[in-house]
């Protein structure tokens, strides 16, 4: 594989690989959970194997990158070490051991006219990855993918097209010695925005597209979409602190779901605090937040109430409907568990939400009322995670309710058929 | 509710109307089944106590549609009868005795530290139905979004409007006695295609749009939403016969796949017959199909085993592409199974495929292979249906591999959430 591209466009190189990827998806479909886990385990040594031709590849991108101004945290992202590529193969070697959920058996129905029906869990077919810079999602995606017996038409950004070059060539090199057909392996080597649109219109060719990245690639992927999408990302997450909350539990809580890593979809955006608690606690939570090195905006009640102290700004309609992804932090005080559902109702991005409080009445009234992939009782909405939930693998976190919602594991990489047994039964 | 629209554009209307559905859906995710039944129960009775008003409004449609020339067996799907309302009402007295999919745990995960989650179904939302003529799925959908507990917007076709308009004023003024908000039930009254097409934009107010109807109306949904969808409706089914398969059991199938029902879309548009079968049986076959009044295309070998008798004309690429939904079937001889999986890769629509065979070996190797939603050994693809399924009730049947494949019933129209209980707990 290389770069030197002989299409005759993005559309022509998009078709061409999701053809060869559908061609592959067909033989992949009926192979046993050993053939595929074997080809895992192909994948993984290669990767550790290969590592000197992974780190040569992954520092042109590098390179490219410095001389171009990328931020270093940007760099950092993009960057393999030998560690990094053996945490990359363990990933690997994670996958292998969890259950296949291809060939399970949902329902057995038995009609009376004697038909048999059976329906079973079968790969989705072929998915279509579009991602931003971290090379590691193109390995993820991949095991991920091939232990569902999908194909995989992978799109990276431009920042790592040599490192995912040169990754794909090594996983494809490894299922050369397997069962699984290399072809099941597909990687856009164009790189421009043209490439992700063509893949976005291949009906028929690829069954769905899955976007990780910024909220602009996944606004574009929605926008313009024809393939069913299953859309990640956005998370404008709140907790609301009730009047009743213990502040040794509150801060805490708190101060996780905002800081513990600001970056991530499952960080608190906005913390909602009912007026009682907010009287006797305010200054104490806006303080820890301000240690903590984090921005502070407020509605004027918090403002009024937090003092001079710690330097609010007047916190805007759009900043609560902004996902900062950063140091940043929205404080409203709201006078009713309603108010605080009404806030969540309007600006909540359905992702995770958390209530903190002593009152069982008020944790159900919460837990059944807002709609969200996740809503918690008295923990932080960083646990919004395949990792955490114990699924021992990610391939993102669903803000959709079709198909899958919240953090999808390998299930939600397959789809259903109906196998029906008869006898000669016709309908009448 | 009257069609003399206040809304100064068809985007305004779709936007209002779905803005009030979705408010109506939060209160309603939280009713028991038993309120939800009490509504349904009195939506039947209002029905048919109504019949009056309904066979008048109807008699507009009608009238309108009859001075405009519309074919009679369209004026026929639009026509409504006492009877037709009453087989209405009974519909949904089916759906209120069907278990309520929403509210059920599908998992609960106990973590090592200490988070209890649990995974619950839910209602999906706000659900958009557009389709075209039968004003029977207004009625339909409406009783199968709120027994799941979802609110629906709906928009038919112009040429059922008044029939439309005033079934939903009965729908709802039979809420307007029970537990369920009325404004869950909204009806677009311009039935223009701008109206779709605003409803298609509406990310954030609808979860999903179902489209029923034809394919030029599924295409436009496709193309042009950015809402999630469920594909509905496009079925190219194949039968197979293998060399081995009895005439007996082979004839009435293919005959019932074709013609019990030649417009819906799990009826049979092509028939592969192995060649040894087709040197035996062709005649008798065509004869057959001939006298049940089917138009037959074949393939160069079909025309020439068929002899001059059974007047075929030779089929084209396009023919084994086209769905027909009519009195047409294509013939085409095979030299293998293999031969006939590559057909069905090639042409079919992933709906409903059968293979009629004597051999529990060739029937294995079809039903793993084939990727369509509903795979059949020695039945006719008549099957596929909510209804023959058992599942008492159905939206519609799912082209596509995400969230629901096949006929869907009740379960589809629902999501799931987690409900997380901690004491706590805050990422390391």
């Amino acid at each position: 594989m290389n770069s030197n591209s002989t299409y005759t466009s993005p559309r022509a190189e998009a078709e061409d690989k999701a053809a060869k990827a559908r061609k592959a998806a067909a033989s992949l479909a009926v192979l046993t959970t050993e053939q595929k886990n074997e080809a895992l385990e192909l994948i993984a040594a290669a990767l550790v194997q290969r590592t000197p031709e992974l780190l040569a590849a992954n520092e042109i991108d590098l390179q490219r990158g410095r001389e171009g101004g990328t931020p270093a945290s940007l760099l950092d992202r993009l960057k393999l070490t030998p560690e990094r590529i053996v945490g990359i193969a363990e990933g690997v070697r994670q996958v292998i051991v969890l259950p296949d959920p291809v060939g399970n058996t949902l329902q057995n129905i038995q009609r009376a006219n004697g038909l048999q029906i059976t329906q079973v869990t079968v790969p989705l077919g072929v998915i279509g990855m579009i991602y931003e810079a971290r090379p590691n999602v193109t390995v993820d995606a991949a095991s991920l993918c091939l232990k569902t017996g999908n194909a995989v038409v992978l799109r990276g950004g431009s920042a790592a097209l040599q490192t995912n070059l040169k990754l794909v060539e090594v996983l494809r090199g490894a299922l050369a010695g397997s069962a699984l057909p290399p072809e099941a392996l597909q990687l856009i080597e164009d790189p421009s925005r043209a490439s992700a649109d063509a893949m976005l219109k291949l009906n028929g060719l690829l069954d769905v597209i899955i976007p990780r990245g910024g909220a602009a690639l996944i606004r574009n992927v929605i926008e313009n979409a024809t393939v069913p999408v299953i859309e990640t990302g956005a998370g404008i997450c709140h907790t609301y602190v009730h009047e009743d909350a213990d502040v040794e539990m509150a801060l805490p809580i708190a101060l996780n779901a905002k800081v513990q890593r600001p970056s991530v979809c499952n960080s608190m955006e906005t913390l909602l605090l009912h007026r009682e608690f907010a009287a006797a606690h305010l200054p104490h939570i806006a303080g820890a937040m301000k240690e903590a090195g984090v921005e502070l905006k407020g509605c004027a009640e918090t403002v009024k109430l937090a003092g001079d102290a710690a330097q609010f700004q007047l916190a805007t309609e759009q900043d609560f409907a902004t996902e900062y992804n950063d140091y940043i932090l929205n404080i409203r005080v709201v006078s009713s568990l309603e108010e605080a559902l009404e806030h969540i109702e309007q600006f909540g991005t359905r992702h995770s939400e958390c209530i903190v409080t002593a009152s069982d009445e008020a944790a159900s009234a919460f837990l059944d009322r807002v709609d969200a992939a996740a809503v918690y009782h008295n923990a932080s909405t960083r646990f919004t995670d395949g990792f955490e939930f114990g699924y021992g693998a990610e391939i993102g976190i669903s803000t959709q309710k079709l198909h899958a919602r919240g953090p999808m594991g390998l299930p939600a990489l397959t789809s259903t058929k109906y196998r029906i047994q008869g006898n000669g039964q016709i309908r009448g």
